[in-house]
């Protein structure tokens, strides 16, 4: 019996090992593999031969980790080269080395890439390794899938923090504006996701290019008609030239990406040098929403151990290769979804965005259908085990 | 029979309708007002006769105003002159024409010095109105009582903030600093609070004088040891000549306190600048940590709602006025309190800080005492209604 190797990568999500967890339990009722291995720190620890044995993890473990935010395998930025098959090749020898056939990645729109790329490189060179992707990504950009694992978590924090920052603005009568600003570089998903919270004014998106004279007018509507004004905005909003309102801070992650933060600062120095409010206040939620362990959705945590249960689970056909698992909405007034799986080259490098028809002119926010999309998603809370007053976590395996 | 006033000051909390929730529900157990009314934003609206009657608020309503944050009532930043009582006399007219006989004041410091003050100037001028202090606030820094309510779900946050945050940056192996600014403008019992955490490297108080030279050194020498350095900084911490470290943002906010934000970033730059570590990331929790609904801590909670029922059980003593309500902690192992009261004079205008004795050296974090004071605050979380995703409020009254 072959063994497989699971790993995380790119950045971490609050439901990440939800996903890890749903491929060492699915093999512990149905064991395909003799060994679950973990790689660790990603492909970058998987070329050091660093993985760490998952196969017996107790069920208390596996629920722990469940609740468990961030990547408890470690990450990487490491991006495999797809020009250059010496680190495929590095790759296939520790597989062989411990005897690995599969290996899953869970990770977001680079990871899928990669996903699909060795595969490819596989079938090509007759190789019997195989790669299956398991999405996640808070900035809910990925083909395919109506949603990505992670995200629905994240957003439910963004409405919790914006319903209560909202309650405590509102206590003074004094005229002031409230900034909230979210991740999302390319895609809107989380910012537009605070919309359910039915608190947000004014919504400033990347999907649009960011007309400065306009939204100063709106701001402006906003105050005089009811002395304050709450506005989220998106990390990646950008103005038609394409630079990000956040641009003074730009620096680059290694991938090409700039690394953003400080939109929510640029607006709310626009408002105050437009003397439209006498005060604003930002709230930068930057680490923390990735990672809101308190504040899981129930339905982005079962639903990111099914999807790791899933991959694992159609695993078991030896012909299961460059594919990614994912889930699709079923018609009716109930949430459920259906689990799917489909090429990783559909789900990768392609940035879905929130759907032109779904944004209100002059950031009044969006349709009804955002609302209908983004509200079954934040439902529900696990019941978290608590220790020393915060939620219980595993010990990250690449700390141990 | 006569009616009492509740009103709410000064910053809000996560828990201060939980003070005034059980003020009302006191009445209800026993009706010694015959209408409970809650002032409109502070003492501000109370002299613009904005009054709201409280009195038969149902069992549900008091349970979910438990866990609204931010003040029901509305807040006020307004400030009642102590040397021309035009103010007091104006305060007296609305309550005589009202029937009222008792203010329940729930606010922090000024909150408690203006109890304190109108309690005087009435015995003084043979006004029969009384004057109970309900003490909140998230800085913790009220002499007499043990701790503030506010104070402990705050530091919950806090800490569930710190241990996912550096869940999620210990990640990747790359060399890298995280800072956590909290709020604290003259005590650090906040960015103290996260010692429990067990994660934070280093600690920067206000209660001492920021040594830059120093600091740095212990930043060097943790990346050195283990490549990643956790830094939980006060916004109020402040040089030697008393200057802050956030002073480049300093504003007022029209009491004479500056309004800080920034430290975090300060840290930063001096860390960058000095080619200590290649990245550094802030995370300023901002106003998120004053109004976290989402994981109030039991404690507090039922602490805060208690504080109110007693403050209101004591009034039916005709002698009582000019006392503000608390608690002592009981000696023994299990975490327990007794409900005292005392002058507010004693409570107010005094700000109480961190023990110097409880400060390690080299910015090391605190002794095994403060671990000791803040381990019980943070324990338990209440039974939550939810609404849409996010926990249930009332409709602030101010705004209905």
């Amino acid at each position: 019996m072959a063994n497989c190797l699971v790993a995380q990568s790119g950045g971490p999500t609050t439901v990440i090992n939800a996903s890890l967890a749903g491929v060492v339990k699915a093999n512990q009722l149905n064991p395909v593999y003799e060994t679950v291995y973990g790689g660790l720190n990603g492909i970058e620890g998987i070329l050091e031969g660093r993985l760490y044995d998952l196969t017996n993890m107790s069920e208390l473990e596996n629920r722990i980790l469940k609740q468990t935010p961030s990547s408890a395998l470690g990450s990487c930025r490491y991006k495999l080269k797809r020009d250059d098959d010496t680190d495929y090749r590095r790759l296939v020898d520790i597989m062989d080395q411990f005897d690995i056939e599969v290996l899953f990645y869970i990770g977001g729109n680079d990871s899928m890439d990669t996903v699909d790329a060795l595969s490819q490189w596989a079938k090509k060179n007759g190789i019997a390794k195989r790669f299956v992707g398991i999405p996640k990504t808070v900035d809910n950009d990925l083909m395919v899938t109506d949603h990505c694992p992670g995200f629905a978590s994240a957003a439910k924090f963004v409405n919790a923090v914006v319903t209560s920052t909202w309650l405590d603005y509102n206590v003074y009568t004094r005229a002031e504006v409230f900034i909230l600003e979210t991740m999302g570089r390319d895609a809107g998903w989380l910012a537009g996701s605070s919309v359910i919270s039915d608190k947000v004014d004014l919504l400033v998106l990347p999907e649009e290019d960011f007309d400065q004279d306009n939204f100063l007018k709106q701001v402006k509507n906003c105050m005089d008609t009811k002395g304050k004004c709450y506005i989220v905005v998106s990390e990646g909003a950008h103005f038609a030239d394409g630079s990000y309102l956040a641009a003074a801070d730009a620096k680059n992650d290694g991938f090409g990406h700039a690394v953003l933060g400080g939109a929510g600062n640029a607006l709310k120095n626009m408002i105050l040098d437009a003397g439209i409010a006498p005060r604003a206040k930002v709230q930068d939620l930057s680490t923390a929403q990735r990672c809101a362990n308190y504040l899981q959705s129930y339905v982005d945590v079962e639903e990111a151990f099914k999807l790791g249960m899933s991959g694992h689970m159609r695993s078991a056909d030896g012909e299961f290769t460059g594919q990614v698992v994912g889930v699709v909405r079923k018609e009716g007034a109930e949430y459920d979804v259906d689990y799917i799986a489909g090429p990783a080259s559909e789900f990768a490098n392609h940035v879905k965005n929130i759907p032109a028809e779904w944004i209100l002119p002059d950031y009044k926010g969006l349709t009804k259908e955002a609302y209908e999309y983004f509200t079954p998603l934040i439902q529900g809370e696990p019941d978290l085990i608590m220790e020393n007053g915060v939620p219980a976590y595993v010990k990250p395996y690449h700390m141990r």
